[in-house]
């Protein structure tokens, strides 16, 4: 049975008679193959991707899994449509908290069309993307069975500066967003889900340390997200994870490094890394101090990072 | 004794009558303040990165000493005139192999006019600058005694590709420059140069390290410049050094990271951390292998690097 998503944050949806993406019971995210280059470039980029034997096991689960592209009824009514058979990231979770961070300062590339580049150039500085490096382009926080989600408008996220992007990161790890905005986020599972063991910040380190040798992609427009369920954060079953979705905009790399999403995703570490820093579980937590060595954020090689209470 | 310095590669030069910097025989590099918001930019750096307690020391010696500013008699005639007092980069070296490596994709800031933003960007994408994080500004490698400096125009520099910035970097430490442009370069040097313990791929480490945390600074227009000594490199006395220098356009960072800068600069470190993964006499290097750790790149907390024979 094939449904719209519930948790999707960004990105077309595919209610209201409009064309988006769908799910099945089965764990599967089922995308439809955009009909003009970026349908063919985001397929390409699966392919190559999971037939490269270069890229290490460790990285592959940043990507969601691949299975091939299937027909299938598309959700506008349209009828029998070409779609990618993806991974649907939150399968298995109830209330997941989802956040989606569109990263690098420049969506566009060099041998985009001039039209392509300046509407790109101008909602890159209109945003955040320009000054921070990433923009987030959605979220949605699991409060509590009563309040439900809180999931601002498109247009309350885009209008983000970084004190609004700040504030969004530690939300979406507090417990009291219901009770309303004049009161400061309790960061409470800051420590369970930035840097628990496995947490968010050893992954996205993790993510960085193949970003800086990595030279056949280049990722613009793409999006991280970052996720984990909030019921049980505090059992120390948060399970965060780090994932990358959207490769309708990936160039080759031609041998050189992507600088443009490596240094968004820096600067996205950083600002997790000061939520870190200011909080007092986080600053008992081993896994937090390992890390960190002469002041400095020591980058973390462990292949396999597991979901252990710190 | 005032005189035109002989190893600049890039900048204003103050011969011919034109307005540019001096220096004298003590070691100190006098650059003409520039009247407009350009100069009070560069010595408002200069005041607050020098008075700026949190800057580690072994962060301070990658820029240039700062001693104040000084009215002295301008290099086109135009009488006294007030110039930074500067440490001169290359006092006390004989014929240094010099490169300026204007680092950052993006040489514009948000603040900026928006002549100013289209100029920088123009030449941004017309420039390896967006493409690789970086572009060559200038370059001068001491041959032998004979056949001297290569130091190729400003306008060949300028049309550099990612091959040619590649081929520029392994000019850079060969030996075999005179033989003509189709040798291949020897890359002799690169051991002592690149990878030595203290070399510029070491220090280019550090750097990356601090541009992860440090949210003081934004470094637009602002050049690496690496050098050595080319006539004791074998002797293992090539005394590679990294320094930053030009901060017309630094602006305030906000809190956030220079992902701007820490891209292009983690780009620049590929670049050479790829000669380096090439060459037989780097491959037995300690220091190399000690940078390395499961095919990824340790970064060095080394607070104090030397520069003895690796």
């Amino acid at each position: 049975m094939l449904k719209v998503p519930d948790h999707q944050v960004a990105g077309h949806r595919g209610d209201g008679g409009k064309l988006g993406p769908l799910v099945d019971d089965s764990g599967r995210f089922y995308k439809p193959l955009q009909s003009d280059h970026r349908g063919d470039t985001e397929l390409a980029f699966y392919e190559s991707f999971y037939s490269n034997t270069e890229i290490p096991g460790h990285i592959r689960k940043f990507f969601p899994a691949f299975h091939g592209t299937k027909t299938i009824e598309a959700s506008d009514g349209s009828g029998p449509q070409p779609h990618l058979v993806l991974e649907d990231l939150v399968a298995g979770r109830t209330n997941p908290s989802v956040m989606d961070i569109k990263t690098g300062s420049r969506t566009w590339y060099p041998e985009a069309s001039e039209e392509y580049i300046q509407k790109c150039l101008e909602k890159d500085r209109n945003s955040t993307s320009v000054s921070l490096g990433f923009r987030i382009s959605g979220l949605r926080v699991h409060q509590n069975s009563e309040a439900g989600f809180w999931q601002p408008e498109k247009k309350v996220v885009y209008s983000f500066n970084a004190d609004g992007v700040r504030s969004a990161l530690r939300k979406f790890v507090s417990s009291n967003l219901s009770l309303g905005p004049n009161v400061d986020p309790d960061c409470l599972y800051a420590s369970k889900v930035y840097c628990h063991r496995g947490g968010i910040l050893a992954q996205l380190l993790q993510l960085k340390e193949w970003f800086e040798v990595q030279t056949n992609y280049h990722f613009y427009s793409c999006s991280l997200i970052i996720l984990y369920d909030r019921e049980s954060a505090l059992d120390g079953r948060a399970h965060p994870k780090v994932k990358l979705v959207d490769f309708a905009h990936v160039m080759d790399g031609h041998g050189v490094i992507d600088h443009n999403f490596l240094g968004g995703l820096c600067s996205v570490i950083k600002f997790i890394r000061d939520i870190v820093d200011e909080d007092n579980e986080c600053a008992k937590c081993e896994v937090n101090l390992g890390l960190k060595e002469n002041g400095f954020y020591k980058s973390s090689t462990e292949p396999e990072l597991d979901h252990e209470a710190c």
